[in-house]
């Protein structure tokens, strides 16, 4: 069977950065885990021993200890501090950049606003970022917008990096309208949206495309949506073990594309099997 | 005839403050025309001796010039000053505020970009503030919009007190997905729109209209369409003079409106003679 990869799939730049940061620092350990992928997590304690906390409580004096994509909280970092803990930062560059710019928007007397998911890691840590947390406000939609009094009436505001571009603006228009200076960053990642657009092209050219990621991954089963609206005949499977010969009868060419969590090694494991066939 | 008046219509609050000023200053002269409305105009001329220049090759030492509410160019007062002219700043603060905007943001280091008409004396001198002139770029449209290489990827706008915010934001929103950083100064007027919307509720409720204004006034004109929309007996008229008797009969209420160029004496004018028909 002959496979096309997609343009853009797997892991973005942060995640692979990350991960290579980890390989480097054998014997540490990461707070959080560092991918939603066991199998991954798995690859990094086996061949690395790169451990795996849950929580700030375990952490151990003299640790080394890794910090995720998402970043931390600042006091959280503190805490690590008081550890004694040698701190490797592997926060995404892309998740950095809105940290500073809320540290600095806060102290220049901003109010700030922040669209994104309150319960997420990475705005959690942004946000921690606000010198007066009072005036830090952090919104998934339009309508809790409403609800807010700012204290200044000058704005600054960020977007957590996996967001939709299209509802920041609807957010920031919303904003304008209502006050004198509105100061925008636009921190929204590409990468998700790269694989997206990559699915959607190959999935136009393939008779058969199969997606890897977790069945319970978003950005998975919104990559095989796209994929199906072009190819009927699209699956999505976690790995090799899935594949059922019978998808690839009377096709030619099979796409292949893989959520953001999906390691390289499984994607190469994917390919192999569906080009013996 | 009974007669109701729009809720808001005529001048704005820049234009009544400058027309004010002007009265205040007997023997003084405007830079180019106070207001577009020549029997206002002449009156000023023949009740306070306020005089006209079109061009600044006219002034001569020492007058008194009164600046009307557009501004000028930063480099325009300058010549008045060199004049030892006596300055009389009307400049409406609503454009003040944009003209300050664009200098401290310049100083700052920001690429500047101005929503507006770049033959509009208000631009013009909004414009002039900018220290790197060749970073200063004025558009009416997205499609200038898109030929335009800014020095900066931050970029500071402002828009022209009378402009669309629609299609202000229209522009930002173009402008926040290709620059890391959009620092949006709202600086419409709600002046314009105020009138607009008095207007649209006014003609609901009349069965006959009258808007005040110049013909060729396109303000004057766009409260003449929104009016017919509403009321189908809606007439356009420079001054009490052009009313006709037949377009009250078997009417019970006439609205009436006028262009923010109209003044106030015009429209007492045409209200006593409507109410005496």
């Amino acid at each position: 069977m002959k496979v096309k990869l997609a343009s853009n799939y797997g892991f973005c730049f942060g995640v692979k950065r990350a991960i290579k940061i980890a390989e480097e620092y054998k014997n540490s350990t990461t707070m959080g885990p560092l991918i939603h992928n066991q199998d991954e997590i798995n690859r990094l304690k086996n061949d690395y021993n790169v451990g795996l906390y849950q929580d700030l409580k375990e952490v151990k004096d003299n640790d080394t200890i890794i910090i995720r994509t998402h970043g931390i909280p600042k006091n959280d970092l503190k805490i690590l501090k008081e550890h004694n803990a040698k701190v490797i930062n592997a926060t995404c560059p892309f998740v950095t950049t809105p940290q500073q710019i809320v540290k600095k928007m806060s102290k220049e007397g901003y109010s700030i606003l922040i669209f994104g998911d309150k319960e997420h890691p990475e705005v959690k840590g942004v946000a921690s970022y606000g010198e007066k947390q009072d005036d830090v406000h952090i919104i998934l939609d339009i309508e809790e917008l409403k609800n807010i009094t700012f204290k200044k009436n000058k704005i600054a505001t960020v977007a957590q990096t996996t967001k939709k571009k299209e509802k920041y603006l609807e957010i920031i228009n919303y904003l304008i309208l209502r006050n004198k200076e509105v100061r925008v960053f636009n921190t929204i990642c590409d990468a998700t949206f790269e694989n997206q657009d990559a699915a959607r092209e190959i999935s136009k050219e393939a008779d058969v495309m199969i997606v890897i990621g977790g069945k319970h991954s978003s950005n998975t089963k919104q990559l095989h949506a796209i994929c199906e609206e072009n190819c009927k005949s699209s699956y999505l499977i976690e790995n090799e073990s899935e594949i059922e010969e019978k998808w690839f009868e009377n096709k030619s060419l099979c796409g292949v594309t893989a959520g953001a969590s999906t390691p390289d090694w499984i994607i190469q494991q994917v390919v192999k099997k569906i080009e013996s066939i």
